[in-house]
């Protein structure tokens, strides 16, 4: 199907909005494009200020290659400004147009188009490319043995299988270390990733540390408070970043806090968790025993976690330099039951950041709709497993590995066009700004790998998606050599470095992507139009104030072919386009072309 | 096109919970009603308790007349569950069903069915048919002449043509007073109306008193407090019900609280608008400098207008009586750019009314996309302008009547398909308590009457939606003998107490149709599952545990009958219905039908 919508288009990214990160009273233009021969009259921008519609009349600002540029003032008087489009159209009916396409038909305000007065995220995190590590996982240190093992852990082999659906699954532990990480940054170099993100290093009784016992120091067994002054230091001589992730929700029932809160109800930690009458009993996630929540309404809970310079949230961007921080199951954090602080708890998380380092990036994990949380001073982006991560292995995989996020049944099966209208469905509930801070992953240390469920071929195609579609693309280490996983503790598997062990085609697909996203600012920046699904292609357009490049993805042979209305350079090795030529419709295959008119 | 899902039918109505007004911990049954051949194995209902999702399982309750009633747990952990279900079909996919339908794609949180812990409506709202009167149209009273006319006013004979366009429209005083509606309670009765809505009646500088000079008494044109509580009384003896019509936005700028806090930057008002430097500057609602806006901020101002029993919002209910409280302009009141107390001012006002009287019903006038507004503990409904007169309009009107709420363009037009997209969207937003909650109206005082734009016949159309669709109808005093009005001054026409000018083919359907909803609980209370529509006829199913009834509206004749599949007795005077056999295709037309069998 075509979804070009014939009465225009507009996304919230900067080739339409002449400032995207406004200020409370500016004035900002912002832009429709539409067909110069679509017989529209008029075009009017609908906000709602004070919430009374407010409509603003287009001049024609330019025609360029046969589409016409609306232009209209927009006053920013609310701290959030959704807005729609009201167009004119030759017979006399008027359209709107919002963040889902063009009707006549009256719509609600869901799908309005959002710009925020909030600072927008730093502006290193529209080139960011994240490389994420399970430290355990990545590389042991050549000169920082790792020291003796606390009783829980088993000891592994870099080379010992991975053990998963059993305890010991959790308690294996391989070596790696912030030092092992620090000394292999050569590899993200070379693949091109520019940030790291660290799966927790605060020390607990588990090898993925989602349940601290502590925040106060770093795991000595991923080498303490030094390797990971070290590791960011290094990573800053290169221009790198660092990341961290931290449980707001909950920490590990072996947390000092929660000891002392649980023994001692007179105790500065005695409200710091949801605690009954009987004090062993408590509330957890996923009534784990192991993993108590946190109750955020203790002012000295909030401080001690996020509430100023001295909470945990401050002290490691001010003091050890993190840049950002992945918040943990920021879903659920700050709610049990009637009681709801998750908006509050990501304001003063960002607002300590921000603090510390107006430079920082704040990420929450959120697994589903993620909309209603990026309204507000809160995440700048999520994991957007929602709106990207499901779509795409509904599409590509060709096997299914257990539940799916837990829903009752099957992975659903997607054509092309299913995937991209789940994947506009979502972004259209959430502005620009946050659709390209959301962090695009085909998996991660918390689900199988894509190319165990869809093969090294469709693994690439997917990879083709997440480095030329909006979004912060974030590989899980390992995807960009083909490292396979059937489960998630199986994808956290130690890092092969031995190159012989890599799929080369993987790594090279992988590196030039990258490459090809750097030296193209649309494909990470740029606005986005679909233009033609079918069941086993997608197609789409991104482009700025001064390119525009056509990327196409196909799973399978078909039969339709697309005709090109571009002339276009390949930037991938393919065939050129020239108007009236079939695009390519073969597969599995991935084409990006930069458009010369068209 | 047929909107029968074969997947499953749920609407948040009684028939489908077992408890539709349940409190935080309570665990509420939910129902999920689809036909019995359509190969469902399994279905779940999802809830997202603490951001996180839960699925519970459900068990095949009952089967009846070919459908399958499947029967599941709902825990009731959050002030608002947001739920939805997730259907195992034949083929071993799942599909999501929300208050959209169904897909077999994942979906957004936005069309989740929504179910609140919030004290509900008073039960006296789900049989309300609300008259809403202007008072100074209504009725002149017998033995009360009115007193001498203020400076502002324009005295008018009762045949006296309304002027509008022209700054004497809002100065013309017809001498209708709430004396007069007293002596004329017989006439709501005789139509069928419960509760007397009456726009505002303090003291102002405009016959529509939108511009209060205080809220301390009743306007003396009016008859002053004394009548109001005369009224309130007899319309209590005789079981009706009266709501008063408060603008919380602005006052006028005649207000003593305004003339005060300008002259006076001492004065307790001072901080009650939003003053410049310069204090003849000042916000103003729609920049008219009559109707200076109130600054919520002020602790004071929100003491003297809803929060608390001494409050205007209290008082007239716990000491003249009143039953319930229209909120002017509710969409933009307690905002002004940045600062938006909109929601803490609705839930102050509903505690308040809570509190001195907890039958009491509170409506705002809200036109257009409410449903942000909608949760939490504040309206319990809103005039539905959005989702039910405009749609209703664009389908029955021939005429174009000015401008279209301020949007830039004509009014659409819309075949019957596209009004109940429209309808089905707006209400996909919000809970059903909401829905039906919500007054529907096919005009009002701020507008041009539907019988102007579409004619008598249409017009009864109208009615008939009204009356049989979800919603607390409400009828503008004058729609239900044909007054006319092409303009909202036009609109406010005196009512013709000479039955001879009355269109009695009108009055007798509008009294058929109040007598049938309140005969037919279905018609108030009951679900709705759209069936059918085409560009001139809907049809639509209204039931209750005890009763199903089919409507059928039909704006002009068509060729394209539906088959009947129910056996039904026709409720206003039609064919009864048998399997096999066509409905009627000839408009315009209304039938409602009692479901025997089907």
């Amino acid at each position: 199907m075509s979804w070009l919508d014939r009465w225009g288009h507009h996304d919230g990214s900067s080739a339409y909005l002449s400032d995207p990160a406004p200020c409370l009273g500016d004035s900002v233009d912002v832009w429709l494009r539409a067909p110069a021969d679509a017989g529209i009259s008029a075009v009017h921008v609908r906000t709602t200020p004070d919430g009374e519609p407010h409509y603003a009349a287009a001049r024609l600002d330019r025609t360029v290659n046969g589409e016409a540029w609306w232009r209209m003032p927009m006053k920013i008087r609310n701290e959030e400004t959704s807005y729609r489009f009201l167009l004119r159209t030759a017979d006399g009916s008027t359209r709107s147009l919002n963040a889902l396409g063009s009707t006549r038909r009256e719509v609600t305000d869901a799908a309005d188009f959002r710009l925020s007065t909030y600072p927008p995220p730093p502006s290193w995190a529209h080139d960011a490319v994240v490389y994420q590590i399970f430290p355990d996982r990545f590389a042991r240190a050549e000169n920082h043995p790792i020291g003796r093992l606390p009783e829980w852990a088993v000891p592994a082999e870099w080379d010992t299988p991975v053990a998963f659906n059993t305890p010991i699954g959790v308690r294996q532990i391989y070596g790696g270390s912030l030092w092992g990480i620090a000394e292999r940054l050569d590899h993200l170099q070379r693949l091109g990733a520019n940030v790291v993100y660290l799966t927790p290093f605060f020390p607990a009784e588990s090898n993925h540390r989602y349940d601290a016992s502590t925040f106060d120091r770093v795991d000595p067994l991923l080498g303490g408070d030094a390797a990971l002054r070290q590791l960011v230091d290094q990573a800053h001589r290169r221009g790198l970043r660092v990341m961290g992730d931290i449980t707001l929700n909950h920490s590990g029932s072996g947390h000092e806090w929660f000891r002392r809160g649980q023994a001692d109800i007179h105790s500065p930690e005695a409200d710091f968790y949801y605690f009954g009458e009987d004090r062993s009993q408590y509330a957890a996630f996923f009534d784990a025993p192991s993993l108590p929540k946190f109750d955020h309404r203790s002012a000295e809970l909030r401080r001690r976690l996020y509430d100023g310079p001295d909470s945990v949230i401050g002290r490691y961007i001010s003091d050890f330099g993190l840049d950002g921080w992945r918040v943990d199951v920021a879903q659920a954090a700050g709610r049990h039951g009637a009681i709801d602080l998750n908006a509050e708890m990501a304001r003063l998380t960002r607002r300590t950041m921000a603090s510390a380092n107006p430079e920082s990036l704040l990420i929450a994990e959120h697994q589903f709709d993620a909309s209603s949380s990026l309204r507000g001073d809160g995440w700048h982006g999520t994991m957007a497993y929602a709106g990207f991560t499901r779509p795409i292995w509904s599409w590509l995989a060709t096997e299914q590995l257990g539940e799916f996020w837990g829903a009752p049944g099957p992975m659903p099966q997607y054509s092309g066009t299913d995937m991209v209208t789940v994947m506009q469905e979502f972004a259209a509930l959430i502005s620009w700004s946050a659709q390209t801070t959301n962090l695009t992953l085909l998996d991660s240390h918390d689900s199988a790998r894509l190319v165990s469920m869809a093969g090294a071929e469709r693994q690439r195609l997917g990879a083709a998606l997440q480095l030329t579609l909006p979004g912060i693309p974030m590989i899980f280490a390992g995807d960009e050599v083909g490292v396979p996983g059937v489960h998630l503790e199986d994808s956290r598997r130690p890092f092969p470095w031995d190159e012989t062990a890599w799929d080369s085609t993987t790594f090279r697909t992988y590196c030039e992507l990258i490459a090809l996203r750097k030296a193209h600012p649309a494909l990470s920046v740029g606005g986005l139009r679909w233009l033609h699904t079918s069941d086993d292609s997608v197609l789409f357009e991104r482009f700025g104030r001064d390119e525009t490049l056509i990327v196409q993805v196909t799973r399978s042979n078909h039969t339709a072919p697309v005709r090109s209305v571009w002339t276009a350079a390949s930037l991938t090795g393919g065939p050129d386009l020239v108007p009236g030529v079939d695009l390519p419709a073969d597969g599995p295959s991935f084409n990006v072309w930069l458009v010369s008119a068209g």
